[in-house]
């Protein structure tokens, strides 16, 4: 054991593995997905609904606790853990993602950034050390540094100024730091340029983080690209430390993410798919809003053990859906975080079975034909905002 | 058991009973409150929630039902249990209430009414024939028969003339009904005229059906006429048969019904004024968009065993209502119910242990007091329409 991660098996094929990461709120099993309740709330559910798919570990966003309902209430009420009534891990993002893609940025500088809330306009300073307290404040299990986020695609100028920004206040956020039961990990940006990426690896596996994140991708560049990208920044990751693919995925972006050697996930598709009549299944997509499921008596998924699949056939959810009855985005919701976390309890038997690398070619390349054709569809990239 | 019905308390000093309701789908404990899932669904909630909240039996309303998904598509799913993913008892309405509320009727004669779905306009018709035989294709445990709703206030002519047409469609309701697991419920109409009421009871229980209801009321005469017109009418039921007053209501309303001898029970103000943010108290209501809940840590209501209060701050309810979060309405929704069981809980152990008179007294008391200022506020009448 690490820094609280003990990996238990390597796939001997390629980077793969299967480990325990320990947090102050219990340990999680890793490769590990983790639901975003953005606000406080994975959309449209209990808790206890969420703990029923399997989930060990969930997502707050720093951003939007800020705005609303502040640090302030949230430690009145208990912290972020009381707020959200959940007991087990939470990993807050830094708000830096947000900062450059939701809100109007009104100055960026190398010590921090200024912005308008997207929701009043209320003017908002955010930099490596707010973002760090704060999230202090907020008491999540794991914090990530604040980083800059470029657009993609990006010019190489801005895109270098990001690296260096990010290295900057990745220290800044380190000195700060003072919640000794949260893991502070750091995030590697650098677009799809692999120099870049390892400049910005290198620079923070020196500073020493519990764990190191890969940002900025799933931004359009396509599964490829991404792939790439990760491959070649995990090189320069250290093998004792959890791995962090922020915002992915696909069911085919993340068992080929863990393949080249990543352990944590977080993403919005199966809330907001769910949400959207789109449920995953071990047998490809569904549009529960297809005419196709209007008398289906069947369950989504066969031998799924969510109250989707346990309770109610295609066409009941179809028709909650076609009467606008909230009942159907949870379902679907449920489900599709329940399909999420048996892909990744697959994932983690079959790396501990050894029979991790021919199934996950075939995941990756079924996956890949079923969602070929759905670029009209919701979602298939992979949106980072619930 | 006298039609499945067993009263096992009379309370000594008034109507109150304690009694067993048995139906195809398994016995409910009287007095009952019944939940509202008027189009598939108790809103927002999985029928494992809504069982956890205490909950024996749900109503489905057959009017929304047969504009959609329509008759035809529940039966292919398995009927109305499988629809809503619920197996314990149903109750389904005729109908009659909604079209002659919700619905633009085109047409209304002493054989039936003819209507513009609310929907899309489509033109429906609905007699005594097509609502009965509508119910036996749903199967609900209980349906009812389908009657006219006249207006409050209503002119005598009106009035007398939907009391007669109620009791002719009594009549073909139950010559036509051919689904022998299912309980024929009639309703007695009349508003608030005690000699109507009496000639539609006394007609309909020449008839011999296994329950009666009392329909047209808590539609804006208040809780005194309301009171009035139960007494007079509960006293020309017969006292075998489980009894049912449709539509109610606030839980001064429900209390005093019982002490008249009422045993079931729907409403829509659990789950409508908890989207609204409102919740039932054993200490009167609360307004969680209230700024004064802002900062609280405290649950809505200590003892309550719900989700709600077991996992959640009033402060974070609060949060997820300004938000926008699902979970707000959801979490409210669930405490609400599960409030309105426990108040029908305690009905029935204190009309047990004889505790019930002087404890009802003071019930109605308290509830009268809570919302007497309540008029602009979530429902405090009781709506019937989620």
């Amino acid at each position: 054991m690490t820094h609280g991660f003990d990996i238990l098996v390597h796939n001997p094929n390629n980077g793969a593995r299967r480990g325990l990461l320990a947090t102050a709120h219990g340990t999680v099993d890793t490769p590990a997905f983790m639901p975003v309740g953005t606000r406080g709330s994975i959309k449209g559910l209990t808790p206890e609904q969420v703990e029923q798919t399997g989930t060990q570990i969930i997502l707050g966003n720093t951003y939007h606790l800020l705005l609303r309902p502040g640090v302030e209430v949230v430690e009145r009420l208990g912290g972020l853990h009381a707020l959200m009534g959940w007991n087990g891990p939470i990993l807050t993002d830094s708000g830096g993602f947000q900062v450059f893609s939701l809100s109007q940025l009104t100055r960026i500088g190398d010590d921090g950034v200024e912005f308008a809330s997207h929701i009043d306009g209320a003017r908002v300073v955010l930099d490596a050390e707010i973002a760090t307290k704060v999230q202090n404040r907020l008491g999540a299990d794991i914090i990530m540094c604040f980083d800059e986020c470029p657009p993609y695609p990006c010019e190489s100028e801005r895109l270098e100024r990001a690296v260096e920004r990010t290295i900057r206040w990745a220290k800044r956020c380190q000195e700060v730091h003072s919640n000794s039961r949260q893991k502070l990990f750091a995030i590697v940006q650098g677009g799809v340029d692999s120099d870049l990426r390892r400049r910005c690896a290198e620079s923070l596996v020196t500073m020493d983080f519990p764990g190191y994140a890969i940002g900025g991708l799933s931004v359009g560049e396509g599964h490829d690209k991404m792939m790439q990208t990760v491959e070649s920044t995990v090189d320069y990751l250290p093998k004792d430390r959890p791995r962090y693919l922020m915002g992915v995925g696909m069911p085919a972006d993340i068992v080929a993410a863990v393949r080249a050697g990543i352990d944590m996930f977080d993403c919005v598709l199966p809330t907001r798919n769910g949400r959207n009549a789109y449920a995953f299944t071990t047998t490809g997509p569904l549009r529960l809003r297809n005419a196709a499921h209007g008398s289906d008596s069947g369950p989504l998924e066969e031998g799924c053990s969510c109250v989707a699949c346990r309770r109610f056939s295609r066409g009941a959810i179809r028709h909650f859906f076609q009467v606008g009855e909230m009942l159907g985005p949870i379902l679907l919701s449920l489900h599709n975080i329940a399909y999420y976390q048996r892909l990744m309890a697959e994932i983690r038997r079959r790396i501990e079975d050894a029979s991790f690398t021919a199934w996950a070619e075939g995941q990756i390349r079924l996956w890949k034909s079923w969602t070929i054709s759905d670029s009209n569809e919701p979602e298939t990239q992979t949106p980072r905002h619930e």
